[in-house]
């Protein structure tokens, strides 16, 4: 008798720091831990594992001699208390439908990754794993600090890495199929919806900004209201209207995550106040178009209120479009399970966002309860998974490498 | 010739911890530096000069036999950073009038008291000379300790106080006529009616409330804008609700200091706001309802959003009026040097809130430039000073203390 999916995410989630939910950072004994578990599992699907030097677990079943290469997999890591599927489910269901195909011959070869961190949290850096593979590593990085001292070359020497080889690992010359990963939606859709599996169409772009609005600080009890210029006031104004123009924008998000008053006094008005702003949209004109509009409000209602704005772009990532025969092949595969195809965007990046460097990318997400996600309440019903193997085992056998 | 009344207060200023503005705390090497020059300042208008075991510098004047006391004065320590005249402008001016007046009998004793703090910037208390005269000092508060673990009974020990000693200092049980303080207006209003002087009807009264709004934290990619429960979205509502009934109630204030945001993270939806707000008005009834339709606001905002709100009211004080007497007897002086008597509310605390426990209060405001105070920019101009000197002498000239 097989174990069911969801004990083998429960053995996983025990590879974990104390304390509730799953803490597992990258380089570390839960790491090893995790990978020595993975390792188990892809071997039993008949894998061959190795372990490359930027800490990506592999394993790989061989296709037929100068067949490409198709990559599955996600990221071992989690948030601090954080959730058992994210990512760790990535890993697992391919290693599951490859299990139940062992005996089946495919006309290319497979392999699935484990990357190392794709949430960033020991380091301050992401995708280590992916972007070596991808090409896209920086070396930099390598002396990043975590918040012990230590630095990333470091925490990889120890776990028994070469980082310095990373450069080799680098496939853009390999013959790649593509990539594939498989995802918690981290979102409340597929559940709204009612159905266990959707496609997505693409990874959303992002643009960030930080806003800073000066007003005049003064005492709260001798000011009178119309005399303030009062930066938590104009700053409110803002938020508003980013809440509003997104939601009118049909299909953006924009959120104002962090905002921090200053002095921050019981008794002084808020002389200023500095927040972010994130923007995401699932096509790149429509968030250039939410971002003017945002950033056009937030001039106005900085003048209205007498205050000074600076605003500032910081990060801005092109959307990340699938490729449409993996759409079209996982849509197919789908109808297994469920009446209709749902085609959907991701909000949140991914290993495949750092993938697409290097190939097409396709990701197939699975329902989660209640959207919940980053918790120790991240929940993903064992019937789903079940699906999802189905699901993946189906596209595997109808992708045809040539075409 | 006699140094102008500026060059007074910019040198009492020096007495100061080095950076921009005046750093002034109580019972430290700057206060004793300027307990000196006042003592100087009040040997020279003839007063007799003590320093009480809560650390007020008294200087007196004394009347016929059984007479009456009037006491006058401020507070002779700043905030961080602060200007040269909030305080120490109310113990200078009152010694610059008896000064003026040291040949001429009046019929009560006269007292200016330089308390040793009102700002509560060294110790989590304040108004510690002005409680110990008015009997309500609380001898609990000698244990609190400041920033660098120092008692406020080891602080004014080494001050050379004897802090038990307190409890004698009550004048609860002494003739006394009542107290006038003078300060500057830390507000716009008699620069923009251009009048040198006001008179302070009362010191208004204040409640303070902390607010806990609770939403779900969550991804900020993956959630529609329309599945959200955005705390700081609620919160911007409130915000904006604070400003509008403040501004609606005709002389009310009402003012969102603090506010911070869980998690903080740019990319994340979020969960919990908390924020602080303070209410003030010249009459109790009016601040009463401003609270009401301030929390009504905020818990139909909350519930709209899909929010948890608590509102927890951490102060309240009563409002403070000044005395009907001397209300009048300062507006007559006051048309010396203007045309027509100006009256206003306090909105800021001062030494005179705690001496209502005692006494009649009175007090007089002095024009100060754009409403700055607690800012090293803080000004008053020489010629409003010399005006206030001049009022508060026809003052005492026309004081009866049987009256």
């Amino acid at each position: 008798m097989t174990a069911s999916i969801s004990t083998i995410m429960a053995s996983l989630a025990k590879c974990s720091q104390p304390g509730s939910g799953v803490t597992r950072l990258p380089f570390t004994d839960q790491h090893r831990q995790a990978n020595a578990m993975i390792t188990a599992l892809m071997e039993k699907a008949g894998l061959h594992v190795s372990l490359d030097d930027a800490g990506t677990l592999v394993g790989r079943r061989q296709g037929p001699e100068g067949a490409p290469t198709l990559l599955m997999g996600s990221h071992q890591d989690s948030v601090r208390n954080g959730g058992r599927f994210d990512g760790a489910m990535g890993i697992i269901l391919p290693i599951l439908a490859l299990t139940d195909l062992k005996d089946i011959e495919l006309p290319f070869a497979v392999e699935v990754l484990a990357f190392p961190d794709e949430e960033g949290v020991r380091f301050p850096t992401t995708l280590i794993g992916s972007r070596a593979i991808a090409g896209s590593f920086d070396m930099d990085v390598l002396s990043y600090h975590d918040a012990d001292g230590i630095s990333l070359r470091q925490a990889m020497q120890s776990f028994g890495l070469k980082p310095d080889n990373i450069p080799q690992l680098d496939r853009r010359n390999s013959r790649i199929l593509g990539f594939v990963e498989v995802h918690i939606e981290q979102g409340p859709i597929l559940e709204d919806m009612n159905m266990p599996v959707g496609i997505v169409t693409s990874i959303a772009g992002v643009d960030r900004f930080t806003i800073s609005i000066t007003g005049v600080a003064n005492h709260a009890g001798t000011i009178p209201m119309e005399k303030r210029k009062d930066a938590l006031v104009a700053a409110s104004e803002m938020v508003l209207a980013v809440n509003r123009l997104a939601t009118e924008s049909n299909g953006g998000k924009a959120t104002v995550g962090q905002l921090g008053v200053f002095p921050n006094a019981v008794n002084v008005i808020p002389g200023q106040v500095d927040m972010t702003l994130d923007i995401r949209f699932d096509n790149d004109a429509s968030r250039d178009q939410l971002g003017e509009d945002i950033t056009t409000a937030m001039v106005a209602i900085a003048a209205e209120h007498g205050t000074e704005i600076v605003i500032t772009k910081t990060y801005s990532q092109a959307v990340t479009p699938c490729d449409a025969v993996f759409r079209e092949k996982l849509a197919e595969a789908s109808r297994q399970v469920q009446p209709e195809t749902i085609e959907l965007s991701s909000g949140a990046f991914h290993d495949a966002s750092a993938m697409a460097d290097l190939c097409s990318v396709g990701m197939l997400f699975v329902r989660c309860r209640e959207g919940i996600s980053h918790h120790p309440d991240e929940m993903v019903e064992e019937e789903d998974m079940a699906r999802a193997v189905e699901v993946l085992k189906r596209f595997l056998l109808d992708l045809d490498p040539d075409n």
